[in-house]
């Protein structure tokens, strides 16, 4: 299949403060966003992509002059592909509080004149949501075809159908749930400590500083890609295969392989992820819960929701098990809502929603052009 | 049931060196110990206790002056329970390396007259079992009723079995792997570095700076606790329970009781447990692969084991689940031996070999009636 080819992305500034679930507000801010395909004369062809923690506005599609830099749903969208730009346009948007290009911590807070740092304002899954629906009335676009993400990209199209039910026709929730456990909150809280303790985080105002808490960031890495992968995913990819023929016998020295897998994970990642914006973003994964208001009763909560469903897990996803996605099916199902669901077998774990994997695109596929069919894409 | 009562520590000096398997030695060296109940005149009845990561030769009793100051294995030894000290001669023994009284890091290193600090030498399980039965020498004890341990502990009684088959009539291995798995693996190494990287853990010699890697010690006790509670358990506990009525919208403060619940377990354990011990610690967990030498076939491996075994698992512990445990008795049913295995439907995570389960000590105890019988007890 054909690559989207080389993509831009644009921006737009949003003069009109954007209020907060926390009371807060941001003040003015930018979101930049990508679209692939083209609108058509009805503009009822749109289909919103969100992005989960490490990922960003881009989706699809390359940048000129760059190598390897496709989007990280490029497997998923592009012309011909189960999400097809030759019949969608498709819309990728950097949510405020990331570090991809939209506002967020290392950006100057207009009240101090200032890098926001830990200062910049909490923000959740209603907030980008909201941010979001600005910016399709900023496009004209009325109402989505579509609204689809996975994992924590997964909960913001749930809240869409909350919000905004009436803009939406579809909501594609894949590898999620309807808010974290304890066990997934307690990782994140563990990462969080990782970073606030190392020295070099300076209470998040490391900018001025002129240092990264780059240490707190390797370990925060390195716990959440062990929570991506499925045990028996890493089994298969590393076991206990040692680096070298002989034994170090060292605590600090690397002996296996999977250690300078995670090492190298975390390396990476601390030299382009912005410390706060891990903060902030794995508070957004905790908070939401849009059953809290309804006394934890799900079914009464996605009451609101008028969308048809696509819900889709993996069984070896230990972090959103197949369990969470079906409280998600079972919820809508009490409301008699149109929902289909998909279990995929796939051995990768959560990183699974974001692999090429035959059975899980058909599925995509198939129920885009069930929508296309409806919007006359 | 009877508790001990009040037990003693003794130790012993040992000043021939003890060579290790990392072909280093360490020199002379003291091993703390306890004993319970009286060994009988055939001296027939003795049984080891191993202790795993955060635990000592402190296995059952109280000390004098210290309330809850009850052994890690109280509630499985005593009078009358289920390993009975009325009828058994009972031995806890804490392994070099270790933070609470036998030789550590915190120890002076005679080559420097300095703390030993990163130079403890790497102790393996096998070294472990080593000073153990030279601990049986210098007690008298030729050969063991059994030897018993969950999760390390468990690993070491494994062991037993492969370096001393002639010294012990039966094992216990309960809670535990014939190696780790790389997720494993995986999770010690995130603790490992989040120790290694804490500026105060100063190359492993932060004794000579009076200060303590407490930053990194806390979230390596952190992510241990996560996977020492299932799921379930962790859902049971704590679930999404707030701390507050209403939200801070914060991402330093603790919103979430797992959150205080987890900060509150990593400030315990900084205060108390050694940072070069932790890696000793989840090193030697790393290296324990009796069947590497054998081609990674265990059944080879365990052809030496003459023992008679009770292996136990419990089904929600997925740091060491059911299967590693059925990986144990399929390569002693290969070979042929007398093996006893129950599979334990606790929710309790991998800490449910620590806790009180009428059906699991109820196996222990018949298992130990078994042993009795055998030995004259």
């Amino acid at each position: 299949m054909a690559s989207l080819g080389h993509v831009t992305p644009q921006s737009l500034h949003f003069a009109q403060p954007l209020a907060l679930r926390s009371g807060a507000s941001l003040a003015d801010y930018t979101l930049v966003y990508e679209t692939y395909g083209e609108l058509n004369a009805a503009r009822s062809n749109a289909v919103l992509v969100c992005h989960a923690l490490n990922a960003s506005h881009h989706v699809a599609g390359s940048y000129a002059g760059q190598p390897r830099s496709e989007g990280w749903w490029d497997n998923m969208i592009g012309p011909g592909k189960p999400l097809d730009t030759d019949r969608f346009f498709v819309i990728g948007v950097n949510n405020p509080g990331s570090c991809f290009g939209s506002t967020g911590p290392m950006h100057r807070n207009p009240a101090t004149d200032r890098p926001y740092g830990a200062d910049f304002p909490v923000v959740t899954v209603e907030d980008w949501v909201e941010a979001q629906a600005r910016l399709l009335d900023r496009l004209g676009i009325e109402r989505l075809a579509a609204v689809m993400g996975g994992s924590l990209g997964g909960m913001q199209a749930l809240s869409w159908t909350l919000q905004h039910p009436e803009r939406m026709g579809h909501a594609l929730v894949i590898a999620s749930a309807p808010n974290l456990s304890a066990q997934n909150i307690a990782f994140n809280e563990v990462a969080r400590r990782a970073i606030i303790t190392d020295p070099d985080f300076h209470g998040g105002h490391f900018y001025a500083h002129g240092v990264l808490p780059r240490r707190g960031l390797r370990v925060a890495r390195m716990i959440g890609h062990i929570t991506y992968l499925s045990d028996d995913s890493m089994e298969q990819k590393f076991g206990r295969a040692l680096r070298s023929a002989e034994l170090a016998y060292s605590t600090q020295e690397i002996e296996f392989q999977i250690e300078s897998y995670l090492r190298h994970q975390g390396d990476k990642f601390s030299e382009y992820f912005d410390a706060n914006t891990y903060l902030l973003i794995t508070r957004a994964l905790d908070y939401f819960d849009p059953a809290r208001p309804f006394g934890n009763d799900l079914s009464a909560a996605l009451a609101r929701a008028t969308a048809k469903f696509l819900v889709v897990s993996f069984t070896t996803d230990w972090r959103f098990s197949p369990q969470r996605s079906r409280e998600i099916v079972k919820a809508l199902l009490d409301n008699r809502r149109d929902v289909a669901y998909a279990e995929i077998d796939a051995p990768h774990g959560h990183d699974a929603f974001l692999l090429d994997d035959a059975r899980y695109h058909a599925i995509v596929r198939a129920y885009f052009e069930r929508v296309a069919r409806e919007v006359g894409a």
